[in-house]
């Protein structure tokens, strides 16, 4: 009830906001051409923009067409406008005569000049970091030393933009025509950093150029990037009662509530985005997908997550270094708080008690494990002190083992607990974590005995 | 024709019985606070259970009011009051003032007060063992005996609940409360024993609180389980001419209705509940799951199923007795009438000609598959008698292929060959038997020659 | 604009041509009882054929009511009905008492009798010699040998039929009753070798007897057969953008637009069909899945698609020999006009800038593969000529991670890239490949260093 005025409430000032000065509030320097008001009717520019492309890309003048932004009056200028001292502005005018220089690419900036909260929540979640983290991280680098493609110079990125970037995003490069690189761009990754200083990655959720908050909310928005062997979100939720529910029926509930006001029973069981970022039950929805966690299930070893929240984006903007941000921040007041929010979400449909009884044992499953990685993390120190490992890890049995024991089924034990998804907690999970740990425990004996590496 | 005279009749009886005297007749003690009679308009006391839910668990309210049950006048107290010396039944009475009690479990007995034949064939049906078979049976104790929480008490349980539990169900153990435990309790499992004696799953098919027959014919009712390396049947329905056709179109199908009235064309290809348990053409619906079947495609070694039924749920009522049940039991009147009966679904589409020809060489792939095993079983039993096995059967090379090869791969090859999937049939199927069966040759020759496990 | 014009010219010319001599023109023989002629009405004869088989078959009959071949008057007569002579021929005539013959199998020659362009295009396609490749090719039968059904005559075939032949298709053998034999049908492989000499799957796509150009738009008609460890296609595709937004949203789309005119806005994104076969933008449709392509990315080494198309048909109808056609052949105009041809497809949507950085990445990680192929192909051969591998390559370390490199992760590497699913190009691809380089590079260095084979 409060909730419900205090939604109203705010929606009322975001419109007003919206529409006035929503660019002298903003503490983030960005480039703009002009205020956006909401005007139904269509400029002469804005036409021209639309007919054009309608012949030339009209997949895309399609997609506008039917989004919210072509409803109130937001058209291509809007966001691809540029001022011509922007890194990302065109060498040429475009269209040809006019005076306009436009980007192909839109940071995230500029969709925060009207979604102003949203980014500001995505920019303290582990989501914005996701890019950075990437290139700053040695170990991760280390990591990716696998990629052969750098003894290739040829080929070199080939790897890293097919793969990785496509969901954690690249540090975007620009040609001499101030147009992304191909080892850069495209990707659609969740935290690109834009020749503009900005990070993010707001169309890999809400596509281009819909960008539906309907789409975001289905399971698929997450699926493309929450899947394989070492994070099957997607997998584990179809495998829990949730997914059932959703895949047998999903296509039947309504998507489209205003933001904070989707719940029960627009859905008969959530989906992704529904335990981790909508306003469900007392819960207000964000954009920072980290601060309903109680721990960090991705890390080698799982531990409680910190107050605060992620500073890779604000580290970025002071000192412009690429960082690897703060993987443990949650929810700003801790790993408590977080799951006492998250629980506010089951309980929309499940007893109190049910929900406790459900944590608990998800709980002890996730500490379980670090059981397992504690015994592989100290015969791998041990052998590391002994000098009884091999330089190029993917080469060594015992390191490459060690790496899937937490990197794949690892993290599949702990998330398949945590979802609820029984066949990720167990034949994906902890079934193949006690088959590597006695993988190891024979190899470390081997090792120890003989002292030499196999 | 016949039939559909013989469902009506038989509809109309159940109606009569229903809101009669349906206590009366059931060969089950179970406890009632009051006979159930269809009555559209809420009492008060129900009216006072929705009202206050719909604030506290919105979801269940929403569900419980588009059901079949809610239209019938089958409302809170009708399943959840309880007497007050039924072990689950609250130990305060509820809500305050009042002189109920209520259970926040229900059993499936209270489920058969209305739906009394579909509770006895699911007794009669492989589906009522699931979880008694798991702590009944000596060897799948020694199997899961690699679930490490068994060596570490503050965890235990965790890897039965997260996992096993989760499909199979539960014994479900009350605190001091007649709560239930964490250690037991939420599950979605088919087979869950109730503290009431009850034993079953019918929500793990038809969702709390919509309890829809829509529902449990899609199959994503059935694939929040049957998925994985040991019984991808959802996967193999996806790879299957019936999943594609399926996944097409089957959104726009009709799956509402009644028992024993669904049927071409209502579906255009037909789920798991068309052939397994529904009253396609000449056969009657039945949720008997294991009545169709001619093998048992579980068990290490292929065997035809028996005649008779599952005595899981008959012994324990009988003796108390957690059992594992009748594994190989089947159709009543044994294996060929068992096909005889799917064959009938299968003709709703298909040609005589074709049916046959599939089954023949279904029932090949399925028979060849014995072939593998009864060699990989014959050098296990003589490294057995020679003491060439491991104590820890999951350090033991051999023995972890040999379980790999019965339990994922070779359910894998007969199932996908059973159900027409090719992917499963054969890459996972035979292609990964056949590298079993060179793998366990190579280890044989070995421990033989050298009279040592390696 | 022009090809607008152009398609409904061809329309007019196709429904004129259909309807008057399409027997005549067609350069293929084939056994024909009458022209087909558009005629709303039911004879007599199609009455009793749809009267007794919707009591017999009913789903066949449900289907065929809902197809537009019931709509413009194809009955089953048109399709079912052979002369005497030919081979399929009912021995008996059908239905009792007329003078007609049918045959249970209808052979894609039929449906060339209207859709002759689709038929000419197919044959020329890559899925043409699926079912010839397999039994043509001395290397594959090598391959198949792992099939233990060769070794146990009683289960022969049994994994060919249940397992490969349902994608590839078969070489359809008759039986005295001239009905199909077990071991080579029923399957819905994509190129079955018929006993008139007819080759291909339609109904592959189109299934029987709804024969829907709608269905075959849709992921899922590609999804039961390219799925897997070795073409996980419909993975990648879920895996993709393209798939999150079908995911999502596609099951609202329009799927039933006329050939050559679906088209955006009738999608949002595009399903298999979109990209390789239907007349988006400037480009025209074509049942040729392999004219867009410029690789051949299933091939051990990746190379270049040649011009021309495939041969495998035109051979097979000239020599009458099972041969293994023309894996390369691509484009008539060769790989570049094909690369042309696919990025029309993706310039609906996307920039050219876009479109032209995807490919160059593509591309590299394409080539990067075959830099691991080419290593690890000068090992093997090396092995070879120093006669260090096994007789049996399954049971030969070297040999079985060689296949797996190439013939699945591999083609997931590749495949992946091509397709924009980073967790292929990555995980299942990249990844993979370089762990088995690794591998393959220990056990050379044994061999050669030790002179044996351990």
């Amino acid at each position: 009830m409060f909730k419900k005025v205090a939604i109203l409430l705010a929606f009322v000032a975001s419109v007003a906001f919206a529409n006035t000065d929503a660019n002298q509030s903003s503490d983030v320097k960005i480039n703009l051409v002009k205020n956006i008001k909401v005007n139904h009717k269509m400029t002469k520019e804005s036409k021209a923009c639309v007919e054009c492309h309608a012949e030339k890309t009209p997949g895309v003048v399609a997609d506008w067409k039917e989004s919210r932004h072509a409803h109130v009056g937001v058209s291509c200028m809007d966001c691809h406008a540029v001022n011509a001292d922007n890194p990302m502005a065109s060498v040429e005018v475009h269209p040809k005569g006019s005076d306009t220089h436009v980007s192909m690419l839109v940071s995230p900036k500029t969709c925060a000049k009207c979604h102003e909260d949203a980014y500001k929540e995505y920019t303290q979640s582990g989501h914005a970091r996701g890019g950075m983290q990437m290139y700053a991280n040695p170990a991760m680098v280390k990591l990716m030393y696998h990629y052969e493609g750098a003894d290739h110079p040829e080929f070199k990125m080939s790897p890293d933009i097919t793969g990785c970037a496509q969901c954690h995003g690249s540090i975007i490069k620009l040609d001499a025509n101030h147009k992304p690189t191909p080892e850069t761009y495209p990707n659609y990754g969740i935290a690109n950093v834009y020749p503009d200083g900005s990070v993010g990655g707001c169309k890999s959720c809400h596509t281009m150029h819909k960008f539906s908050i309907a789409e975001a909310r289905k399971p698929a928005a997450c699926a493309s990037c929450h899947l394989g062997p070492d994070h099957p979100d997607i997998e584990i939720f179809n495998n829990s009662k949730h997914g059932h529910i959703y895949n047998a029926e999903g296509h039947t509930w309504k998507y489209d509530a205003a933001p904070d006001t989707w719940d029960v029973p627009d859905f008969r069981a959530p989906t992704c985005a529904a335990c981790h970022m909508s306003g469900v039950g007392e819960t207000s929805m964000t954009h920072n997908v980290s601060k309903r966690l109680k721990w960090n299930l991705w890390a080698p070893r799982t531990e409680l997550r910190t107050g605060g929240y992620d500073k890779a984006v604000e580290t970025f903007e002071k000192t412009g270094k690429i960082n690897v941000g703060t993987p443990l921040a949650g929810h700003p007041e801790g790993p408590e708080a977080a799951r006492a929010e998250m629980k506010q979400v089951c309980k929309a449909c499940h007893t109190t008690h049910n929900t406790e009884n459900f944590f608990i044992m998800a709980d002890k499953h996730i500490q379980l494990y670090n059981v397992y990685y504690d015994e592989a993390k100290k015969m791998l120190d041990d052998l590391k002190a002994k000098n009884l490992l091999l330089d190029d890890m993917w080469a060594d049995e015992f390191q490459d083992v060690f790496y899937h024991l937490w990197h794949h089924e690892g993290r599949r034990m702990r998330q398949g607990a945590a979802m609820n998804a029984p066949d990720y907690a167990h034949w994906h999970g902890v079934f193949e974590v006690k088959n590597d740990i006695r993988k190891l425990r024979k190899i470390y004996k081997e090792r120890i005995e003989t002292g030499k590496v196999h």
